[in-house]
């Protein structure tokens, strides 16, 4: 270890963990469709979208997913340059520390001084040229040992997101911008804390994207998860083996679920932070996806033929052909599938999931 | 003329004029499924429950339904006892002054001294004991020549319905009820009006049920609406003949379009009301519905299974087998049919009629 910042091929490479299922989603979203796979906004799936941002800095070639079973195949049909063996299959989701931990050390495993970049597989970037800026940053200061995090200036006191605590102290400025020494992660903070974080103007929203030296990552990860590191250690080393997906599913089991943010990078002294702001969005709910579409005049978003007497700030997502009416109706989220049907308050969008877990109490085809 | 009161075979005769389509029940109403076809609560329709009510008293050889020529044979299958020439077709829909007049003038022919009532095909009765004892009185005043209607005492304000004023002076009184002397008929008040009939307690709710000997009818009908009662007398005259629908369709579009209450019964001198309470409910909007439904701890009327979180005074009417999920809203009415789905507040429930409105303007098919 400790050959960053010295050796060659700092090449960049990008890996984008595609775990989440997206349960605010549902009844669009399902167990089988997360919200990754589904083309929310425009012709193209999210995890399509997030790809043709990226691979432009990576190649295919070196352009790595980290997925479960049952999404795999779609994955593979939805980008077919990809190469096959770039489709990492995670046994079971167990936290972003296994996953995206393993992908920096099967990286590492060939190219020890490469440059990694982690994104998220469901969110909206509108500004790419700023998505660009920000990235060239992170990659300069991941080249001087920084373990580094892009993280969005928020516009809102947000309660339903993470935040990262800046220092004032530049690690990395010049004309693509800043990175800063971070000072830790702050998980969903009440409304009362948002509003603080919005007025100091030092968080920023966590929006999991990471940018390190997978050596330097490898470094910290012995330091402070040594368990997790010997695991993927031992995982690494049988992948060129006919046992691998044996291996791994052993090594996935007996693993505690690490987040890679607070159980690693907070941990780290070399910590960075690039403050930047893309048109991002995590197109998390219902009400945040109302906001991505187009509204008319009464401020409803309707993608397609809806009649309307009186209704205002709705949003109606149908995937069927019938005919929506509203009369007299508010800040409404209305999604209509074939199997289900939500009528929801905009302002409560965060607790579609609470629907989600009744389904497990017996209505497993609806989840 | 002028037999009433003193002739023999005061039999009584039941008339259901089923013409409204319920446009305010859309998407469930449609012009070809009125509401009166559907079986919106129970097993059987709004017709059969009204026929089932009234033929103890008249018999179905004594029941006449006036009907549009689009849904008759619907009507004939619904009621297979009721003989079919009992079925009278309008060659469309002109108002209650003909379709009524017409079928007092078709008993009157064979039954000069019958006692017809008028009852409408898509109102619930919840009480029918108290349904057959107004229309005991209401017969009784009938027979000594008045015009009787059966008039509801209001529970609440209501704007959206017709009010009957009555004055002190009984017509009738005896151990089944009273009947009054009726001052006039005010049509849909503004709520403050509203408030005031309900204040003085004189005044109470039309829900066009008409009781009258049927040669005192052609009487006021002859006096009041002359050109009305002479075309209805030329149809009366050729109804044995082969050319009767002909006769009747030429006479229909000459008619001008006259309402029974305020065109006919409103201008007579003997003009009766019976107040009643009978559980009345002329369901004619999904609010209304919603309240005749059940209702769980929430006041949500669920006719199927439903996943709700912080859901409270909505209403789903699903005829799909869809599963229906509610977030964070209230006073909904949500009525999910395949090819249409209405959202509706329910305070503006009145308002469903101006979505029916648009379908009229290219999307007939849902109409």
């Amino acid at each position: 270890m400790g050959r960053a910042n010295g050796g060659k091929d700092q090449t960049f490479w990008s890996v984008i963990p595609a775990g989440g299922a997206g349960t605010r989603l549902w009844p669009l979203s399902r167990a089988d469709r997360p919200k990754f796979l589904l083309p929310l906004l425009g012709d193209r799936s999210l995890l399509q979208q997030t790809y043709d941002r990226i691979v432009p800095y990576s190649t295919p070639q070196r352009t790595m997913i980290v997925a479960g079973a049952r999404h795999a195949s779609e994955i593979a049909r939805q980008l077919p340059d990809l190469p096959a063996e770039n489709i990492i299959i995670e046994p079971y989701s167990n936290g972003t520390g296994p996953a995206i931990g393993l992908a920096a050390l099967l990286i590492r495993r060939s190219k020890p001084n490469a440059i990694m970049g982690s994104f998220a597989a469901d969110h909206v970037i509108t500004d790419e040229a700023a998505f660009g800026s920000a990235l060239q940053t992170a990659q300069k200061a991941a080249r001087i040992g920084w373990l580094t995090t892009i993280g969005l200036t928020p516009t809102r006191p947000e309660t339903g997101y993470g935040y990262i605590e800046r220092t004032d102290e530049k690690v990395i400025d010049d004309a693509t911008g800043a990175a800063y020494r971070a000072a830790g992660f702050s998980e969903k903070p009440s409304l009362e804390c948002a509003s603080q974080f919005l007025a100091t103007g030092n968080y920023l929203w966590n929006a999991s994207m990471f940018i390190w030296n997978v050596d330097r990552l490898a470094e910290e990860l012995a330091t402070h998860q040594p368990e997790l590191f010997e695991a993927l250690d031992r995982i690494v080393c049988a992948w060129p083996e006919v046992d691998r997906q044996d291996v791994l599913t052993r090594e996935w089991v007996a693993l505690k679920s690490v987040t890679i943010d607070q159980g690693i990078m907070e941990q780290c002294d070399r910590f960075a932070v690039v403050p930047a702001e893309m048109g991002w969005s995590d197109v998390g709910d219902w009400h945040g996806l109302g906001e991505l579409l187009e509204q008319d005049a009464n401020q409803n978003s309707v993608p397609r033929q809806l009649l309307q007497h009186d209704a205002s700030g709705c949003m109606v997502w149908s995937t069927s052909n019938r005919l929506v009416a509203l009369v007299g109706v508010e800040n409404l989220a209305i999604v209509d599938t074939p199997d289900a049907l939500l009528i929801l308050n905009r302002d409560r969008a965060q607790d579609v999931r609470r629907i989600v877990d009744q389904l497990k109490d017996g209505l497993e085809d609806f989840a």
